[in-house]
């Protein structure tokens, strides 16, 4: 199992980041490209960080809505939304190699990212500019939709990794509980008994008291709160601990 | 003498381009990278087009500032202008190879154009990014700083090229007269001749009339106005015709 | 019936505007707020010129989208859109009293002006703050909704007009065929034919042939192509012999 | 002598606030015009918050910069610098009068502020714009240079305010020392003594140890820091002990 968080998404003189610290304890770093946050600084910022450190980098694009943090859809054609793709990736992967690492996949962001369950031609947009880059994987939300994307991704020649949350109340569908449901976002001491299942058993408790199987790889820490670090850190042992 | 051009500048519904078929003229397709114009479908679109007519493509980066057109110097620290370049510069080299071609070249755009001319932080700036790509050459504006201009290029093992303008008349110190004055812009009869001039002699002649060496490799043809598609099928033929 | 157009669209270097002519032949001029185009200049140059040819001046308040002109609809919570709104509207206002003039009309820009047809709570979303401006009219398109519409907005104790297009197909149902159709876009002999069964039957011809009751107090003519001009004089023309 | 902060500089996700409780310690707030900072909702929500805390609104524009936080001169013509400020004060003004509040003020931010000190022909632009609208006033940075500008400003028939800053040291000249030298930005006691200074001397203690008169009739508080309301409450107290 491993640890990712979303970074580099700092807009000038705005932060929005969890402590550089952060990079030390994570194994995936999905790096924004400029078009919900990042400017190149802090983009740039980010990637030489995550190089220290031996962080594997991803690329988080997004809709281009900057006042709207990427949050919300946007209907665009699919060559408006394939060329802003490109665009990003190659953006985020000439910086890479610039500093001496490569990189490795790609997690959309915001409404990108949940669009990707539900819309199978939004979902095909997106693998084929994935696979038009070389090595490049796709990281999505594990749910029970995985086995079709798996099969998909397939026909497009690339590979995907899942993730689940840890600190999100899952609905019985395998969905994320709306952030307006109360309990929806889960304590730290929650997280860290959601983090243990996942870690252990590949299950979450879901809204309604029921045992479901989350089958991910890697888990994402959000990293726009002042607990992101610590909980990182506990989330860490966890890994550790099993791995013995 | 190769011939180059400004394209992919449109942004969203607003159209600044040249008829496509000015591709089948020119040697050089200067391309916007999305900081003065340039969304990333159109300059996906001219690369496609670029590549469709063999032109050689050249990255065309610029300040942050699409509501000024890249036209106005902005005050950025090193790095931050660094990042820029490195972001810009990296999403159009990724978008050349994704359409099967390579960057060759490095045009900066408006106020960064006539900065590195003038200031020579800025030059050194841009050259150690150009630098960091491998067989990436930067154009400059010919003038008579350019002996200075190649031995500080070759600090930094990087080729240039230079280019004169056959729409703009010069003063006597090489620079461009502002456009302010009367008569700063040629008319299309006086670009021809200044284009011959160019081509046979490597030569223009100033605003106070006298004649000056312009040691160009390439002409840039204006694409923002309506005379521009004819005017560069003449300066082709000019061009063919010295060969002979 | 009146004319009106969609002006001031300009953004820095990119250019979208019929000739400043058409002021002298429409009526009101819906000027856009700087959310989907217009720069401070491009929308004070507008307004100066609806002052100088005694046209009343409209806001045209867009979803904030530059890239996208405004054309996709932004999922935006309602204090959001309120906010939106509230800005632009009094940005405009402001411009138009310092220019010796008044804001007299409101009409929603593109994905938004779609929207408010379909959507009744982004429809209260906008009322509310028409309502809160005094003597502030709102402009929605003409269409067999108008009775309900005008008993939601007596709610808000504020005035309606309604708009027809001349150049585009009706559906049987009173919406506007998808552009995407083939003869969606009427040809300039259709539209004129069209202007005038507005002008004298308040009527339209719908895409299956059959006749349609548009009760429109005001036909919109489309500035940003080339025949605009040459169309509104002679819907100008209609218009005035009607009157006799 | 009064306390002013600036306000309403969020932008979408990102947050850059002091605490809203600081509007019970000040007297005016400076609120962002969105061309540096300030989307329309955090700019209502600062509006709000000062009209119930009976705390007086100055509009708070900038050359449009986003990326730069309004930190850059940006050249711009005359037109384009008033057509930009006459766009975010009429927004602002018309936001304090939709919330039953009006707009007192202006005082222009980030390089437009220090831009205004040195640059005639600017000022002179910011004035005009200024006496266009009835009873407003410009709120300038205190110095030497005060009594030439109030002369300047008699001829646009409009009032100044000057303001001093208790955190920043002064040069012997009366500008504010880079926040590259050392000691530029004031420890807390530091900026209490400044204020004690301030409020009872009207003086300061300048860099080099020699005192300087500061005329000023409000204090900056910068509220983009973590003692910045704690600091306020302080100053709020010298001032109400010098009213004894």
């Amino acid at each position: 199992m491993l640890l990712n968080c979303d970074l580099g998404e700092d807009f000038g003189a705005w932060k929005m980041s969890v402590e550089p610290a952060i990079m030390e304890v994570i194994d995936q770093a999905n790096i924004a490209c400029g078009f919900h946050g990042g400017d190149p600084l802090a983009i740039e910022t980010a990637i030489k960080n995550a190089v220290d450190n031996n962080v594997s980098i991803g690329a988080h694009p997004s809709y281009p809505d900057l006042v709207g943090f990427g949050r919300r859809h946007i209907a665009m054609s699919a060559p408006e939304l394939q060329a802003c793709l490109r665009y990003q990736i190659s953006a985020l992967k000439g910086l890479c190699e610039l500093h001496g690492s490569n990189l490795d996949y790609v997690k959309p962001h915001g409404a990108l990212y949940n669009d990707l369950v539900k819309n199978e031609s939004i979902r095909a947009c997106v693998m084929t500019v994935i696979a038009e880059f070389s090595s490049l994987q796709l990281m999505l939300q594990a749910g029970p939709w995985q086995e079709m994307f798996i099969k998909e991704a397939q026909q497009f020649d690339i590979e995907l990794q899942f993730e689940a949350f840890i600190d999100r109340r899952y609905t019985d569908d395998g969905y994320l509980t709306s952030r307006r449901v109360p309990g929806a976002v889960l304590t730290v001491e929650e997280a860290l008994t959601q983090a243990q299942q996942l870690i252990q058993q590949q299950k979450v408790t879901t809204q309604s008291g029921q045992p479901l199987t989350v089958m991910a790889s890697t888990l994402c820490i959000h990293g726009d709160n002042s607990v992101a670090l610590g909980l990182a850190q506990e989330v860490r042992k966890l890994i550790e601990k099993s791995r013995v």
